[in-house]
């Protein structure tokens, strides 16, 4: 089974939108064990639109669309689509209504562009609107078939979930359901969590599903992804079970290597293990300069146990509010005394600190990257060292996590 | 002129990375005159890109491929240009050379695997590189040509601009220059910005050239885009020309609403300023939890006008470290306070303040996105109130580059 995908829309060419749609399906398909050998991006020109859709079919089973569904003038996939089919468009009265609805439920008039949206190529079948006002289209020319989603990205990705990768499934003459987790590690390179998953691995090369695959995701750390298939009578729950089962071996090979799963970050990871100790934490920075108190607040609710932080980017601001000792700032005593003053400062039951050096230039004869993470209130006050690379920006998101980690495997071990 | 876009990669097809190449290489093919119709993503598979290369020369008169230049066995860009132009791929030594030296400069042997990088199709011109090892192309088929750029983007822009676009003009038959220069507004909706400009939109009309364009950037404000077109024996001084012309006279109309040109951020605005002035600065944060702070010490030299700054996010933290009066801290008495606070308590000149409400629930009864901007130590302490839209993260980003315009506007005014 093939499927390419075609991204409309001038504004996609002439570079005012980046095309991100195309991407996400094409990962989408594969995972659902779907070939996506092209991804063309055309302008909003019906016959180019046409010639898009028709050369794509002459090399695939399908192709999806997206994008061109809109209430406007220049919103021209239905036409070329219908081109392609050799019919007309018709208007489905069941479709009027609903838009007329969507409208009226916002206490506005329905206008007369819209009625485009319920305009559909004779014979194509519609994916219902959940979210916006443009209807999907299942559209099939012979034993091939198109499909238009609207290119708002969330309306999109709920359409291809729901409609369009079951029918493509169901053509594909298989009842499969697919499902993926992603477990997020902190504190090993990509090798080394491959070499902690070697005896998975070895075990699941024979079968072929589950699989685990990894993702290096810079200063979100690696990424774990298993998929499962699921087929039989429930294949959702057949597919479920399989995750379930693999994501238990998985963890207990990385243990406190996982801090998150799918889109859970550090920061969500550290204000869970905050809450559950019953703890407030006060941050101290200095070279990420509030980037620490930024992800934190991020959350909402995070003053239930964020109290604040002291930005101490001049030294003096670190000797005089934070009550460090007068002297050099780029070591772990001033790491410790920082996250002291924080916490005491700030009257929170734990105090993170972060002094160092993000460059361009050394400092106090210490080389760029050289960053001390201090921590207080948790058992011994105490500082680790770390020594990253890359550039200013990198090492201070580097920073950002790896303080983050600190902490939430303090909170983890009960301080 | 027709140009299309190639873009080369399986990990484009599979959703790994996200093809930015192919939209930022449309806007540049476009500000340059040339229409870019079609956009194809395809796979590392010889017999693919051949077929896609040239489908887009019976379409266009010059395609842009960029990625599979690399070291790697799955880099087949060269052997498929050679397929299509149906010729041998060659070794140049003088590349060889070059690319040993690369390699040597480092103290590294080269791999034997980078040799691929000096074969060249026969008939084809080299690209120089200046920043990696794989030399870009220019291969010409009768009156068409194909061009093979390296797919990292630092990369692939610089040879773009040097040597793909002049010889696309060449081609055209033309000797044109394009330049462009952003001038980046905060304070005023697009609308009201080009209500300013109407003067000048009018007088363009006739001519053409230059252009100005709106690019509304949400929270980075409303960019006014510039460009001009030279032509004649000196195209580049032409277009410089038009271009400082007509900035001059949009600045005219634009006033101080203008904070930064091209990549200039509010941050690097404020922090110019404030240099210029001779000023330090210390901030107070709640709603935003630092990024005021993260933002300003992403620059480079920070340390110059910055001192740090208090994350006062819980309510007792502004009363009893920055001394602000007990009682409602949405109001634009505290935020003055928490900017005289900040700036006492760390020793600054200027105090810079923000409190407010980013939701996702109201507070004190003050509604989600109320916000108070505070300074002190610039004339007259003051606060001024916004009414924010969005959900939790727009309001937060919108606060700090209100809070930055606030702040260079009184740095302007003299304090």
């Amino acid at each position: 089974m093939r499927c390419d995908v075609l991204a409309i829309g001038t504004e996609l060419l002439l570079g005012q939108i980046v095309d991100t749609n195309s991407a996400w399906i094409g990962e989408q398909l594969a995972l659902a064990g779907v070939d996506c050998l092209l991804q063309v991006k055309v302008g909003d020109n019906q016959a180019r639109i046409a010639q898009a859709i028709s050369e794509a079919l002459s090399r695939a089973d399908a192709v999806v669309c997206c994008g061109g569904l809109g209430p406007t003038q220049d919103d021209i996939t239905r036409e070329a689509i219908a081109l392609v089919m050799g019919v007309e468009l018709e208007t489905r009265p069941e479709l009027v209504e609903v838009i007329r609805g969507l409208f009226a439920g916002r206490g506005r008039e329905m206008p007369a562009n819209n009625l485009r949206q319920a305009q559909v190529p004779v014979g194509a079948a519609v994916i219902p609107q959940t979210r916006g006002t443009a209807p999907g289209l299942i559209c099939p020319i012979g034993d091939r078939v198109v499909y238009a989603l609207p290119g708002v990205p969330h309306e999109m990705k709920e359409m291809l979930a729901r409609a369009v990768l079951p029918d493509l499934v169901a053509r594909a003459g298989e009842s499969v359901t697919i499902r993926s987790r992603v477990l997020r590690t902190w504190g090993l390179g990509e090798s080394a969590v491959a070499e902690r998953l070697a005896p998975r691995l070895g075990a699941l090369d024979s079968a072929g599903n589950p699989t685990i695959a990894f993702l290096a995701s810079g200063v979100e750390g690696i990424k774990v992804r298993i998929t499962a298939r699921g087929t039989g009578a429930d294949p959702a729950g057949a597919a479920e079970s399989l995750l379930a089962g693999e994501e238990a071996e998985v963890r207990a090979l990385l243990g406190d290597l996982v801090f998150g799963v799918d889109d859970q970050t550090m920061e969500a990871a550290v204000g869970a293990s905050l809450l559950a100790a019953g703890k407030t934490l006060a941050v101290a920075e200095s070279l990420t300069g509030g980037m620490i108190g930024a992800r934190l607040t991020a959350i909402p609710g995070a003053s239930d146990w964020f109290r604040g932080g002291v930005v101490s980017y001049a030294s003096e601001v670190k000797w005089k509010v934070l009550g460090v000792t007068e002297g050099p700032v780029v070591t772990g005593s001033a790491a410790v005394e920082m996250a002291g003053g924080a916490r005491r400062l700030l009257g929170a039951d734990v105090g993170l600190a972060v002094t160092g050096v993000a460059g361009p230039t050394e400092q106090e004869g210490q080389p760029v990257g050289t960053v001390w993470v201090g921590l207080a209130g948790l058992g011994e006050h105490r500082a680790k060292r770390l020594q990253l690379g890359g550039d200013r920006e990198h090492i201070r998101q580097m920073t950002v996590i790896s303080a983050g980690d600190i902490l939430r495997r303090a909170l983890l071990a009960g301080g």
